[in-house]
């Protein structure tokens, strides 16, 4: 008997550099996708992009040819309107960028001049409106009372014209200046990993990531295995971080076969 | 016999909210100077400002009629290129305002498109030039080998407008991101407290701030007593802080008697 054999086993994988590299699919993943949807219980796929709206992430894996619902994506903004429902927060400042506020559009945007001070700060991507005066702003708040949410925490990202400071940065400097941490609802969060778990009705899922820290790290602090693909941003140098992975694959066309092995959950 | 009598106690003070709060002189504060001047081995006045020269701090102090030479104010400025010099550094990035720039002219400022890569990355305050521009710059610089040199480190300071992040949140980002902490040269580094010393050839001194982190908990790290005057931005709360100070007075003109009664050092 092996892990899938029962089959409430949950699949949840992480999007870029998983399922699609630069843009391209990677050679086998959609066959591999399909196959692991047919070994499980269902799947989620968990993202922490705050650059881009859920819909639009899911269009995109649509015309690569995957064959996924708009249901089966989850992102950090969806996990931060869920925790400002449960705190039952009012109005919140959104220092995310234009396309990320549909998904958040359940929540009553605070603005400067509003007649009451906002319950939080979401603090997604700005980019290059990141300005010291847009940081200040948002730094007043939080001293005035104002929960502070980072949609994810990550240091930083490679874009186009080279390395560049992810909203981790930003918040890292947030909270030196106030003293207080903020609340991460993308991965690492063991938040995240247990709304997966909920959503898709099972108690245990295995994590496939190729971010060592972040879902590999994450999916294991939250009790769950976590497989590293050596696509994507994978690094050598990532193996000398404090996360063991429990399994390393070339990608993610040997998940399948991979479970096969696993011993029962 | 008290701890003035041997004749070689040196006397280092914080400047803003020591000698003068919101640029009017404190009442009395250049009669105890003076005073203080005549019961010391000499003083060196020791401000983290980031915002002028040292020449601005001296010329503004004899303003408001502060007898003080040019060779008695101290400034994180002159703590970095003591250090560049040291450490042999090549050419320097310059993160600094405009009015800071002739404390630093010792360095070789490097500029984008230099043949070489900078040694140091030197981080002042660039106020609102602070753009995700200029801190990705810095960024990539530190991860390509150099060296963050920051020439304070506090949380936020007060402005006209209110509250607003100063250099050592934008230091903090840049840590998170890097994963190199920055050499801090303004208070509480114990160098720059060594370095007055020297200055005065003394090997002992007493130092008078109003922040109790970086005026009364550097000096006394650095093995100095610490007083903390009740002027400046002294709040009530930081009494519960980490820091026990040598001894609280309301203002600098107590602390002449109070030298008077310390036991010898």
């Amino acid at each position: 008997m092996t892990a899938t054999d029962n089959g409430r086993l949950g699949l949840l994988l992480d999007i870029d550099g998983v399922l699609y590299v630069e843009k391209q699919p990677i050679d086998g993943a959609r066959e591999a996708l399909e196959r692991l949807r047919g070994m499980s219980a269902g799947l989620r796929l968990l993202t922490n992009t705050t650059s881009r709206s859920r819909r639009e992430v899911f269009e995109q894996l649509q015309a690569m040819g995957f064959e996924v619902s708009l249901q089966e994506v989850l992102t950090p903004a969806a996990m931060a309107v869920r925790h400002c429902r449960e705190r039952g927060h009012g109005s919140v400042a959104l220092l995310v960028g234009e396309k990320l506020r549909e998904d958040l559009s359940e929540l009553e945007p605070w603005s400067p001049g509003g007649e009451r001070q906002p319950d939080a700060v979401i603090l997604g991507d700005l980019g290059e409106g990141f300005t010291p005066a847009v940081l200040n702003d948002a730094f007043r708040l939080i001293m005035d009372g104002a929960e502070l949410i980072a949609l994810q925490h990550n240091r930083y990202w490679r874009r186009g014209d080279g390395l560049a400071l992810d909203v981790g940065a930003y918040a890292a400097a947030l909270e030196y200046a106030t003293g207080h941490e903020a609340l991460v609802v993308g991965k690492p969060a063991g938040e995240f990993f247990a709304a997966a778990l909920s959503d898709l009705g099972v108690e245990h899922a295995v994590m496939v990531g190729d971010d060592v820290e972040a879902d590999v790290g994450g999916a294991m602090d939250a009790g769950l295995p976590g497989i590293l693909v050596r696509t994507g941003k994978f690094r050598h140098d990532a193996l000398t971080a404090r996360v063991t992975p429990t399994a390393i694959v070339d990608s993610i066309v040997d998940v399948p076969e991979l479970l096969e092995r696993l011993p029962p959950i």
